[in-house]
């Protein structure tokens, strides 16, 4: 059996997003140390990447740009060359432009289906709160790999919004010089 | 000028305490390196304790008791013994036990007597969210010690609700065996 895997940022007060979705409070935390280790893990990882709607129209605006390509090369062609699960129920097919391809569109979540995928395919779950919060309490989800970024937000979209009560095992805790603190847990829930 | 520091424990969901101030969550969590970090932190401190009027009554009905003496004896001779600030509207003197000493009532926050303490002594906040808020918003804490417990408990009450955008620096990242990370902050605000 393969793994699914959460990858968010968050802050200190659990938002993995502002009110209206921004990102911008984690995207200035550039740093050699960690910008090497997001590079490395996105080369090696080759998973299947799964969004919903939101966070999926948010990526497939940026990482097929030039822009991105320049300033982060090695993550801009995992993010292109990925096969790709989104949850949409209004996404038809022909989304795939020439670069951003290989993507199944599903209109909803079947549990059955998603342990089909992971018979087969390792996957991360990258922002998408509302496909977190159903597949944890479907106890879908094996691991969560949560960037703790050094700001208390105030207001935005909790990561664990009406998520059931979650026993977690501590993986990994690592700092970075930026003073991020990656926090990997095992979910007790499989 | 010395220094106020919070200290609390939180989930991966951002709560210090369940709906009803629930703390068993992480009461659960004995394991010797830890137990030993934290009774070597209480002996060393010398801190005085400020509650709001709600953890204070938690703290008394608990450590003077001969229960606490015997599961974490360092630990409740410090909390017995330290100079304490509650907050509270209703509290009025004559709440000095003999085993529970050294308390200062304050019927609310007033930013300049707080400035008059962190003149002569540091401080420590135990629990009390509506505290942590306030002081957060006057720009009154310099330090977060967060124990984060390895779980997400859905439900509870947010250590950081209403509090202001304020950005941090990670001081400290440490995990324990028993799958606490202790994580650092110094305020930016400060």
């Amino acid at each position: 059996m393969k793994k699914i895997t959460v990858f968010n940022h968050v802050t200190l007060d659990g938002f993995f997003a502002g009110p209206n979705g921004e990102i911008d409070w984690f995207q200035t935390l550039h740093e050699d140390e960690w910008d090497r280790y997001t590079s490395e893990q996105a080369k090696i990882s080759g998973n299947t990447l799964m969004f919903g709607h939101t966070t999926y129209t948010m990526m497939k605006s940026y990482w097929p740009t030039p822009e991105a390509a320049k300033a982060y090369p090695e993550m801009a062609y995992v993010m292109n060359t990925s096969p790709k699960i989104v949850f949409s129920k209004t996404l038809k097919g022909g989304e795939e432009g020439p670069h951003w391809k290989n993507i199944r569109v599903l209109d909803e979540i079947r549990p059955e289906e998603i342990l089909e995928f992971k018979e087969k395919e390792d996957i991360t779950i990258l922002g998408s709160g509302t496909i977190v919060q159903q597949l944890t309490n479907l106890n879908l989800i094996d691991e969560y790999d949560l960037v703790m970024v050094p700001i208390i937000l105030s207001v935005g979209k909790p990561l664990f919004k009406d998520v059931k009560k979650t026993d977690l095992k501590l993986l990994e805790a690592r700092s970075f010089k930026n003073g991020i603190v990656l926090l990997r847990y095992l979910s007790m829930s499989q």
